[in-house]
């Protein structure tokens, strides 16, 4: 059955996202997950760290396992909040900003996540992925 | 540093292998790793199987940790083979066809990975992204 | 294709950091990874903690995947700050001090990653590898 | 407490199996674990496959985990064996040839594990490490 975003609407987020890291010379790797939080379509920049395309696909995958921007669950996940420590669920959550659900309709089809710099220039470049497909 | 395929030429890589796909009336996944086997660009077909997924990365990282075609160490890897059940490291491999290095200049520079399909269709795909960066 | 360091200096690296473990009365785990933070060398120490083995791998890692000490990332990840539990990514993280980043004409070609003793112990230990290949 | 071989032995097994591959022409990956079968010194030669990393060591600790030559138990675990499929177990075994367990006084002090080359050349690669601590 179908499961959400597009290939198309995938690659077109992607492709915007990743214009916008170019205007702020920044090195991402970029991540589109669909209605069902699998894999859809990525890339990684010449020279982003390594250790962010893994980080990437788990903040798109978050965003979509709760249908919420990445920081906003991590403000409930501190210590002493309601969420503490959600992260140790589904083999691995990362609940820092850079992840953001793609809304159609009012429905949730898919997430984009965005590793690769500050945790604001993250999101910045994630929100031009999601202007590209609304 | 760099580490070797850039994601322009893995994209090149990706949109052929789609286009064979497409040609061919398949829905694929399609992975691509660099010289480091990290994944580097990928993109699952619409309606494409969900189990593909993973095997399409496994199979274009496997391709490169033995610098050979999936299909040819599915060959060793079989019972009484000197290689029987070398599944079993790096965390999963996948030894049957569809993953082919990616050489520049005799370098290996990274690896393709095709699953979606039979093992035939998927190497034939594999093979479309491979011609579109040699 | 090459990823950066060499046997021969992850080599060197980790008989340094043996030798500054002895002078300090030290018994370590020391590790070394090149660019695709893949391990290169690697020595325990006789009786030095089997759960620091881990460790020592997990900072060299760390260390590579960010471009930076693991301390400093470990300042970012702290309840309230904005990489709060980035540990969960890469299959697990440590962010405390004893990984170094490697340099070689501005480039980073590897990291070590030392574990024993204290986190300054581990850190001294670590940036005496770095010495020896710098 | 003293877990097997000392460190100083097990550099010495991987210096010898190292000159062994030199001679031969191959880029090897060696490791050698203790009588924990806990990794004890480690070295990847430039070039070797990155997928033999994995192997090297799961062949070391194979090779202690059940104090016989990988080989060995790999004759065991074949379609209709006694202990077929037994890759399964430990996080991932490694049956073929490659892992040597190393003896003192009649005693299973460690292992050593050789990856990067056919099977017959990964034997003599560790079988020379093993000679050079007998």
């Amino acid at each position: 059955m179908k499961m959400g975003i597009t290939l198309e609407q995938a690659e077109t987020a992607v492709k915007a996202a990743k214009q916008k890291a170019q205007e702020l010379g920044l090195k991402m790797n970029i991540a589109v997950v669909d209605a069902g939080a699998n894999l859809t379509a990525f890339a990684r920049m010449d020279g982003a760290w390594l250790g962010s395309l893994d980080i990437s696909i788990r903040k798109a995958k978050t965003a979509r396992f709760f249908d919420m921007p990445t920081g906003e669950l991590g403000k409930l996940s501190q210590p002493g909040g309601p969420l503490f420590n959600i992260e140790h669920s589904n083999n691995g959550l990362i609940t820092f900003p850079g992840g953001i659900p793609i809304l159609s309709g009012g429905e949730v089809i898919g997430a984009i996540g965005v590793s690769g710099s500050t945790v604001e220039d993250d999101h910045t470049v994630a929100q031009a992925g999601i202007d590209a497909v609304a």
